[in-house]
C-alpha cells in the first residue's frame, strides 16, 4: 500500500490514519545554488530523502508522506533572478492552513522534514504554533542539520559549506548525476568569517545574511571535490539517521 | 535540455528565459474525491497534463514548467477529514509572492494550468492582479474546463459530472490505473438540479456549494462507466487542445 | 412596506426576516467608462436594476434589498485617474464582515447582484466562503452576464461590447438620459481578438487584462448606435429575467 | 453641472478636479436605532446632509460629493441582529484604498462627513494616515458633533441624547417623516452616568461602551418630544454650519 | 507588596487579581520633541505618572501597573529621523493581543494611561474593541488631556502648546531636570491657526496634521518660559486628578 | 552622555548616530516562571544585562540602547493566566515597524539582545528580514544562549534547566534578591527527555512544546540550589561575554 498521503481516498483517511500515525511534510525550495547546481536542489533532496525514509520505515512506523512543499522562504536569494520564495507571513499562513486541515485526521504527530536551511528558524517557530493551535506533537528534522543551526560541515570548508558546498553538491550528484556541472566552480569559503569567535555560522552570535553578502556567485562552500560516491554515502547516512529519529519520534512523549 | 524551471541553475535563468518564454504553473489539489479515487486526483492530472504538454511543445514554444502547486483552495471539501486547503487569502498571497519572484525573469507570459475547479474563480481574479502588479500577460487554462465554469460534461450525467464523475475518473484511470476502485460507486447526479433553468452548474445564476450539499459521499457525477480507454482518449484530446491554446498564447497580443 | 433592508428598525429584523427571506446585495462600481459615460454606470445599473426587481417581486418572494455597495474591485481601470477601487483582499474582507452580520438575521439565502464584470470572479469565490463560514445559500446574478464570463454581447461588436459598449450604453441612456454624450465615441472593438480561437472574452483561455490594454480610451465595444429605446428594452428584459432567477432561487434546494 | 463625483466621466476627472477642489466623502451606517427609527438613520442623515451642503456651496467651493459609504464601524450594536458593521481593520483598509485612488485626481483636500458617532475616532485616526500616505489635507466634519466626542446634546437629556435621542430623532423625522414611530418610545437616559465627574460622554475619561450596556432597548436619549419642526431647524443649522466649515477648509493652510 | 503586574508570580495572578482589580497600561512614545527635549518625553511622562498614581492609590483601589508600552503610533513625526512608531494596524494588533492575555486574569477593568496625543483616537477606538471582544470595562485617561482632543493648553500659547510646549516641557523638567535644554527654543505657536473658527486643535473640524506641517523644527507651543516648578505643580495636579478618575473608574457601572 | 537612544533629542539622532554606531534592542518577556519567580524575569534580565553591557562598552563601541521590548512571544505559557504574549505575526510586524524607523538613522548595525528563549527562532528569522528590507547588518545575542537553541545548562539538570532553573533563578536572585521565594520549589527536570538521543533540548530533532507539557507547575529545571552568589558570577560572565561579542560585531564585515 502506498504511503503517500494523497494516495488515500477521502474515506480511507479516517480508517488508516490514527493516533499512532506520523504525518511527514517534506519542505523543499527552488532557489539559486550557484552555477553548478540547478535551483531544484533543496526540493529534490527534501523529496528524495523523505521518499527513501518512508520506503524504509513507513510501514513499520505508520508514516504518511505529504506532498512536498516545493517553494518556501528563500529570500536570502531574493537578489538572484529566478529564485522563488514566499514571505515569512505567507509561509506561516500556509503552515497554519495545513495544520488546521491535518488536525481533521486522527494523527497526533506532525514532522516537518526541511531541505532548506533558510526555513529552519521559521519552521521551528511554527512547531509551537501548530502544537498550541491544533494539539499536534510537532517535530522538525533535516536531511542534515544546516551548519548555521548547529549542524556540522567539513573541516576543509572550515565548517562553512552551507549552500552548494561539498556535501550538498555530492548528495545532489548522487541523486541527479546529470544535473551537476563542476567545470566552473571554485572554492568559495568566506575564510575571514572563520576567524571570528562569535559571529559565524553556528556561532553564539546569530546574524542576518544574504547569499550574495559573501560572494557574488551566491554559493558558500567548496564543491570542487564533490563526487557521487561521497553523495551516496552521505545520503544513505542521512536516511538512516532520519529513520532512527522517526523511531524515537514515534514513541516520544513529554513524560508528564 | 530539461524544460523544468527548477532544473535551471540561477545564472541560466537570465540566459534562457526571455520575452519569448512562457512560464507554466500547474495548480493541483489534494482533496477527497469519493470512495473510488485518491485525494491526489487534481494534483496528478494537473501535473501529468502539464508534463505532457511541455514534452510536446515545450521546445517549440519555449515553455518553462514550474513546480506544481500541490495544495490549493479546496474548501468545498472542508467537511471531509483529510482534505488539504489554503484559505483564499493564503492562496492569493502565494500567487502574489510567486508573481513577484517570476517578474525577475525576463518572461512576459505566465500561464496557470489549473487542475481543480474550485480554484477557477480565484485564479481568474489573480490573472488581473498579476498583470497589474507585475506586468505579466497572464492566462488560465484547464485540462478540461470545469462544467461549473462554462465547460461541458457528458449528457448522461446531465452536464454535472464535475467531481469524480465519468471523465475525471476515466482520465485518472488512464494515468494511475491501479488507484481506482469502481466497486462501490454509484450514479450520484443531482437530478433535481438539472431541472433548474438558472441555478445549476454553468447556469446563469452562479451559486455557492459544498461537495456534501448534494450527497454525503461527496462526489458528483456518474463514474460507473469509467474506463482507462476513455481516459486516454480524453487525456490526449486535452493535451492536444492545451498545445493549441499555448500556441495562441505564444503570439497573443492585445493589439493596441 | 418598504423592502429596503435599512428601512427596518432593529427589532423588526427579527420579526420580518426569516428562513423564507432573500437578502439581495447590489454591487456597483465607480470607474471610468470612456468619454461618453460617467463613472457611475455600474453603480447606477446595479442599483436601479435591484430596485426594479424588488419593486416587482419583493413582496411575493420576500426579498430585502441591502444598500448598494458603490465601490468594488475596478483595478482594471487603475491607470485612469479618478477610478475608485478596493483591493481584492479588502473587498473580500468587506464581504466577510457583511456575511457575519447578515448571519444574525434569520435569512438563509443571500444574493449578490453584481453590476461590474470585474467583480464576477471574486464574488463567485465569495459565494463559497459565505456558504462555508455562515451557512448561507449564496447566489450571484447579473443585470446581464458579462461576455467575459459566459454572457452574450452583440454580434456587431463581435461579442466584445464589454465596457461602455452598445448594450451598457443603451441601458444607461434609458436610466440617465442626460448623462450620455455620444458625440465623441467611436467603434472600439478589438477586432484582432475576435480572430482568436481561445484567448478572447468568454473563450476557453481566460486572460488578465486592463481596460487600456486594447485602446487608450478605455472603453471596449461600439456604443455609436446606442439608444434609450434599446436600453429600455434591455433593462426590462434584464429585470424580468432576474425576477425569474429570484423565483428559482426562492425554492432552490440542493436536493440532498 | 452635477457635483456628484461619480457623475464625471473618466476624462473629466483630470479636467475639473484640481488643487482647488474639495472631495467630500459622506460616511453613513446601518445599525439598530431603537424601536422608533430604522437602521438607516446615520446613512440617511450623512447622505442628505452632504447633498444639501453640496447643493448650497458645491459650485462656489468646488466640492465633489463622493458616493456615501453606507456601512461602517457599528460594532457597539453587534449584539443587535441585523446591524451591519465593518471591523476596524476593514474600514481602515477601505479608507486607504479610497485614499490611494483619490490621490490620482488633482485634489488636495479630502473631507470626511461622518454621520455615525461610532466612527469618529477611527476616522480621526485615518485623517493622519491619509495625510501621511497620500499627501492630502484631510478633515473630519459631522452633521452635529457627537456628544461623546465633544459635541453638545440637550440639557433635558443631561447631554446624553447620543443614539436615537431627541435631536437625531427630530432630524430624521424631518428627512423621513413616514419612517418614525414614537408610539413605543420612552426616556432612556442613563441618569446615573450624569452623576459622574469624569466617566461620561464627553467626560475627561473616555470609556468603551456597547449600546446595550445602558438599556436593552439600545437607544440612548429621550426621543419622546421629537418633532419634524425641531428636526428641520436642526438640519438647516447643521447644513449652514457645515457650509461655514467647508469655507474655512477651502482656504485652510498650515501656515508654514 | 509591589503593584507592578510583572512582579507577580504566575500562580499569584489568579490569587490577587479579581473582579475588583484595575489593570493600568501606561502607553508612552519615543519621538522627536524639538531640540530641547529628548525623544523619551511621552514615555517618561506616561511611566512616571502611572507610577506616582499607583504609589498613591494602588493599594486602596487594587490597581496593577502593567509594563509601559514604550513605542506607539507616532507617525506624525515620521519625517524626523529616529522617531519610532508602529503602524495603526500593528498597534491595534498589540492591543488585541494584550487584551486577549489580560482576559485570562479575573480583572474586569482595563485602563489605558496614554502619554502621547497621537494615540488618543486609536486607543479610544480600541476601548470598544477590547470591551466587545474580551468583556472588559475599558477606560482611557491622560496625564493631561491633549488640547487636540478636548483638553486645555495655556492661553499664552493660544491653546496650542501641544507638542513640546510650556506644560509638557515643564513637567519633563520636573521629572528629568538634566535633560532639558532651553537655550535654543523659541515660541513656535501657529498663530494663523488660532484665527480659525473651526479648523484648529480642539475645533469642531478635526484635521490631519504632521508635526512639521507648522514648522520645520517640529515642536508646537512656547516652551521658553518652562520651569521645573511649574512642572512639579502640573505633575502633582495631574496625578491627583488621575487618582480621582481612578476612584470613579473603580465603582463605575453602566447602571443597567 | 546617556547611551539611551530615547534620551537623544530628534536633531541629535542625525548628529551622533552614524555608520559606526550599534543599535541595541533588548527583548524581554512577561510570563509565568513557576511559583518562585515573578513574571518579569526575562524582562528584567534582558534590561539589566543590556544596561550593564552598555555601561561598560557603550562609549567605546558607540552603542545606543533602545527601550526594552517588555512583551514578546511567550505563547508556550498561553495556558497560564496572566502571561502576556504577542502572536508571531504581531511581533514580526513590530520588528518590521521598528526596523523601518531605525533605518532613518545612519546606523548600519542592529543587535537584538533577547532575554526569552521562546523568541529565539522568530528573532533569528527577523534578522534576515531586517537585513533584506532595510539593509542593516543584524545580530542576535543572548544573556546566555538557551539550551534549546544550542546553549549549555548545568549537568545536574541534565542540560535542561531552561525555564526557572538553577542559572536563571540565580541570576534573578542577584538582580532582584527580594523577589525570589525558593520555599516551594522542587527539582522539575524531565528526566525521561534526557534519555532521548534526538528529541531533546538542543537535540538534532527540534520539537514543539508548551511549558506545561512536562509538568503542571510550568518551570523546567532545578532551582533548589540557586544562590545570588552564583547569579552574580553568571551575570558578570554573561555581561563580559556580550561585551566581547559586541566588539566583534563592531568590526564584523561579510568580507566580500
Amino acid at each position: 500500500m502506498s504511503r503517500r498521503y494523497e494516495d488515500l481516498t477521502g474515506p480511507q483517511v479516517a480508517e488508516v490514519i490514527g493516533p499512532e500515525s506520523i504525518l511527514l511534510l517534506p519542505v523543499g525550495a527552488v532557489e539559486q545554488h550557484g552555477p553548478h547546481l540547478p535551483m531544484s536542489v533543496d526540493h529534490v533532496i527534501a523529496h528524495e530523502t523523505a521518499t527513501a525514509v518512508v520506503e524504509r520505515v513507513g510501514d513499520e512506523l505508520d508514516v504518511w508522506q505529504l506532498p512536498t512543499l516545493s517553494v518556501s522562504k528563500s529570500n536570502e536569494h531574493a537578489w538572484a533572478a529566478g529564485t522563488l520564495w514566499l514571505r515569512a507571513e505567507t509561509l506561516l499562513a500556509v503552515l497554519r492552513d495545513l495544520g488546521r486541515c491535518l488536525a481533521t485526521t486522527g494523527a497526533e504527530r506532525l514532522v516537518l522534514l526541511n531541505g532548506h536551511g533558510g526555513n529552519t528558524t521559521l519552521l521551528n517557530t511554527a512547531l509551537r504554533e501548530l502544537r498550541l493551535e491544533f494539539g499536534f506533537k510537532t517535530f522538525l528534522v533535516h536531511p542534515s542539520v544546516p551548519p548555521a543551526y548547529g549542524g556540522t560541515s567539513t573541516e576543509s570548508e572550515l565548517g562553512m559549506g552551507i549552500h552548494g558546498g561539498l556535501h550538498e553538491t555530492s548528495v545532489f550528484m548522487h541523486l541527479r548525476p546529470d544535473q551537476v556541472d563542476l567545470s566552473a566552480v571554485e572554492r568559495k569559503v568566506p575564510e575571514a568569517l572563520a576567524q571570528n569567535r562569535f559571529v559565524k555560522f553556528g556561532g553564539s552570535v546569530m546574524f542576518g545574511w544574504l547569499s550574495n553578502d559573501f560572494d557574488p556567485e551566491g554559493y558558500i562552500g567548496d564543491p570542487t571535490g564533490a563526487t557521487a560516491e561521497l553523495g551516496q554515502e552521505l545520503f544513505e547516512a542521512n536516511v538512516a539517521h532520519l529513520c532512527e529519529q522517526l523511531a524515537e519520534i514515534k514513541t516520544f512523549d513529554f513524560g508528564r
